[in-house]
């Protein structure tokens, strides 16, 4: 079996939650072209991606055969301008049609597509933080794909508190910096699809004030634009669980002192501009929940379908038969649809200033919570295929390794949840909050949806005027809680515009997992001290 | 960091739950001796396990260099024999003991300690139906771990359904049996640990009955008592996700019609005897939940305490200190402590002649329940690393990957919800569960965990009376609150006798966790239309 687009389901979604006023035909060739692309050149590499993996040689990281072919043939079908304005050599599509295309190459080869997905960051960033000689120079060339991006935050000491990063950039006198330091977990940090990357990175200045105030944007290719190779070295690839057919590099940039950047915005702008890739990429990686969540799901079904074991009135049975198989495929379902429909709407709001507060608020749900319901999809994906699951060449275990990853990248969905309960909350005097609520509650219909949002507000508002320790104590469980809410609310909404399959889907969804997050409410009130009454040494 | 066994915990709760009438020194010997064997030997070869793993030569499996002398080190020390009986050359401790010392010696090293919990359950099958030469012949042998033992059920074609194997069995006419068959998925199938490998296969006799009736069970050595070797070869050995210390074999019995084995029991008289070795083997599956999760946490608070991120205070502090990182980590001890309560309890069940139906209806929720919590935990235990618990060299993501088999093997969880609300609701005319239920009730003193409790009953008698697609539909979510009442039921009872860090783990479970499975009760009640609202084919 396959991975088949859901082309029919990704349009549907985006007509009722993106309303984008799109030419039908337009969206159509989009998606199936995506799907086509997909389906014949990226899905057939993903094993090989998995277990051959890029290389570290001494001219730098090679992709495994077939990847190099694969990735021409998205810069030629011209998949990587979907989403970037016409000026820069874009088509200008809205965010939300770029995700669904993504969504499909990276259900097909979730490794790889996190190639474009980073390409997506960098362009993000100079499109807003860019000068125009530095848009005009890179952003047709990321644009099309000939070039790709990555996002070099991370060091050693400095994960989730970037502000404890220690790499430099000097000026050079001529505009130009050297910039000095060692990065980590640089997805896509080098490789030989394209002749040249372009590498964001965050460093300090000299005398730059301590913390994120401090931390500056630079630019630094990997090839110059004269041509001659920049002073960046790949020190080592890391051996991850999965998401194999991304090389994670270490990079040491300047050991000989001769990388140049240039500084892209304002100095000490670092951390705006790094918002400004990371929030779109937040969706992006909540988007990663989603194309496992369906690609396990397509194969589990396919699976239990064709796999006889036990009988059924009276004869042999595919396992599909099964009630409790049932149950898992109907919860794979419902998940995946949930995550979709979470992603989506977040992403439709990209762009639109008049929902600028909703995408905040969206966000970190978008993110943490499609990320958690790809990771329990793929694990219930190796569950329908038994002892089959945990054996590698049957594909199952494979979702299940790259999932994980997506709870931590771009943010711990710890940190999504902190973020939530800290400046989400309190977001426009807590009138974003509000206006989720009133709009969940106005549309709610389903009993136990209706008490998810009536929970949702009450433990908000008493998140609100938490002390900071307690809120960040309930902060996963009422991330959780309101994702849930915002996700029955949106499958309603879809399912009121839907077919009978939709219909009992939602229904699975209201009925049987919308009252499990109302279980997670004594957790979401909770207080602190509840989880200080070990000390450190005692766990 | 390395693993230290909890030999204070083991013997608290053993002392609690078990009430076993042991001299205190000696069960101090016996805890104390397995943990140094564990951290000392076992534990160092755990990496080396799981990045060689086992190899398949032309003179069979090889294991990685070093286990041979840690498994040398564990027969030498008499480890194998703790729980056997005196008259075979045990030394007759209760089977809850020999829970404990496999829990630590899986803890080290889950794949390896898989080879001495398969040889248990040979040692069950010998010990209960074997012939009084059978037993004389293998029995000492396999309690010291001269030999080890294997349970040969699964074939390509028969998984969860025993009833379909084709293995068969002809008689030699001079009291043995030519076997004939292959069987997939054996653990430990073949290795160069021991001179000699004791196969459990079922199969069928001529003219046997179809399906479960027409089974019996064959003793089969891998070399004839005569010194030549038998016609057993190892086919391949599988690429799984996670347990690689352990050679999971596909072996072909008989190919060259010299395979010779011996009756176990009366013919047809297979699924009695496999279900001897199979209950135990249920309780040293959930066994496995435990020593995941145990292993799992000791790795993440170890590093929550080491690693510095962020500020708290006006300082740098360790991630321990951060609320979500102590709400993961007390999680993480409250699921442990709930995994061991539920399958201590249930081990110290075994041979407890009045405790029959009690152990009966406790072992799906030991198998199921705490394997579904070492899952969780193991997944905890990487989130907890951040970015580090993804790199294949922190550990953490070894856990993750080897505790994913534990919900498939020795019967799907699946399989264990249909026994609970199949065959164990029904035991003794719903006697076994209403028993259950009242010793809860007389002794839960949590707000949450009474209503639980009464949820359970009210779930269950509902369940009892049931259509049987109904009841399978709502197995799963009831097997998980019948687990968490009785975790929560048995965490309240050690807490009574216990310190203050116990007592707030128990209460972070009463308070955050029971709730939770009080959200699935929705689940546990809608009827199986609900499944089957969509058609096979749209799933």
């Amino acid at each position: 079996m396959t991975y088949a687009a859901p082309v029919a389901e990704q349009r549907f979604v985006l007509d009722q939650l993106a309303g984008l006023g799109i030419e039908p035909d337009m969206l159509d060739a989009v998606l199936e072209g995506a799907a086509q692309l997909a389906e014949g050149e990226w899905a057939p590499l993903a094993r090989i991606g998995d277990t051959q993996g890029p290389r570290l040689t001494d001219d730098g990281v090679r992709m495994p055969a077939g990847y190099r072919e694969a990735y021409r043939a998205y810069v030629e079908g011209g998949w990587g301008t979907i989403g970037v304005e016409e000026a820069h050599g874009g088509q200008g599509l809205p965010f939300v049609v770029q995700a669904a295309v993504l969504e499909t190459l990276g259900s097909a080869n979730m490794g790889f597509a996190l190639a474009p997905i980073l390409t997506v960051g960098a362009i993000e960033a100079l499109s807003h933080h860019g000068s125009p000689e530095q848009q005009a120079t890179y952003l047709p060339r990321l644009a099309t794909g000939e070039w790709t991006g990555t996002m070099n935050l991370t060091e050693p000491q400095a994960g989730s508190d970037v502000g404890a990063l220690r790499a430099t950039a000097t000026p050079r006198g001529d505009g130009t910096y050297t910039i000095r330091g060692t990065k980590i977990f640089i997805s896509f940090g080098d490789h030989d699809l394209t002749d040249n990357i372009v590498h964001l990175v965050l460093a300090r200045t000299p005398d730059a004030p301590v913390g994120t105030r401090g931390i500056s944007l630079f630019l630094v290719p990997k090839v110059r634009l004269d041509g001659t190779p920049n002073d960046v070295r790949v020190v080592s690839i890391e051996h991850k669980m999965g998401l194999h057919a991304s090389p994670t590099c270490v990079l040491a940039f300047g050991e000989e002192g001769e990388c140049v950047g240039e500084l892209i915005g304002p100095e000490f702008g670092g951390m705006r501009a790094m918002f400004t890739m990371m929030n779109n990429a937040r969706l992006n990686v909540g988007l990663q929940g989603v194309q496992v969540a369906e690609a396990a799901t397509q194969k589990a079904a396919a699976f239990a379908r064709e796999r006889v074991q036990g009988a059924r009135e009276g004869g042999p049975s595919a396992i599909v038969a099964h009630p409790d198989v049932r149950r898992m495929l109907m919860r794979m379902r419902a998940q995946t649809a949930a995550a979709r429909a979470l992603v989506y709407y977040s992403c439709a709001q990209v762009g639109r200033a008049e929902a600028r507060d909703r995408l905040e608020i969206m966000t970190p749900l978008a993110k943490a919570h499609a990320t958690d319901l790809g990771n329990e999809v793929a694990s219930l994906g190796i569950q329908v295929h038994g002892g089959m699951g945990f054996i590698e060449e049957t594909g199952a275990a494979q979702f299940f390794r790259d999932a994980r990853i997506t709870p931590i990248y771009e943010g711990t969905n710890g940190i999504q949840a902190a973020d939530l309960v800290g400046r989400k909350l309190s977001l426009s005097n807590g009138a974003a909050f509000a206006a989720l609520i009133d709009d969940m509650r106005r549309e709610a219909e389903a009993v136990p949806l209706v008490a998810l949002v009536d929970a949702c507000e009450r433990v908000g508002r008493r998140l609100q005027t938490a002390d900071a320790d307690d809120r960040l104590a309930a902060s996963y469980p009422f991330l959780t809680m309101l994702s849930v809410a915002a996700s029955g609310w949106l499958l309603e909404r879809l399912a009121r515009a839907g077919d009978g399959n939709r219909r009992a889907v939602t229904a699975f969804y209201l009925d049987q997992i919308v009252p499990e997050a109302l279980g997670l409410e004594a957790a979401a009130t909770a207080p602190a001290s509840q989880l200080y009454a070990l000390s450190a040494e005692d766990f």
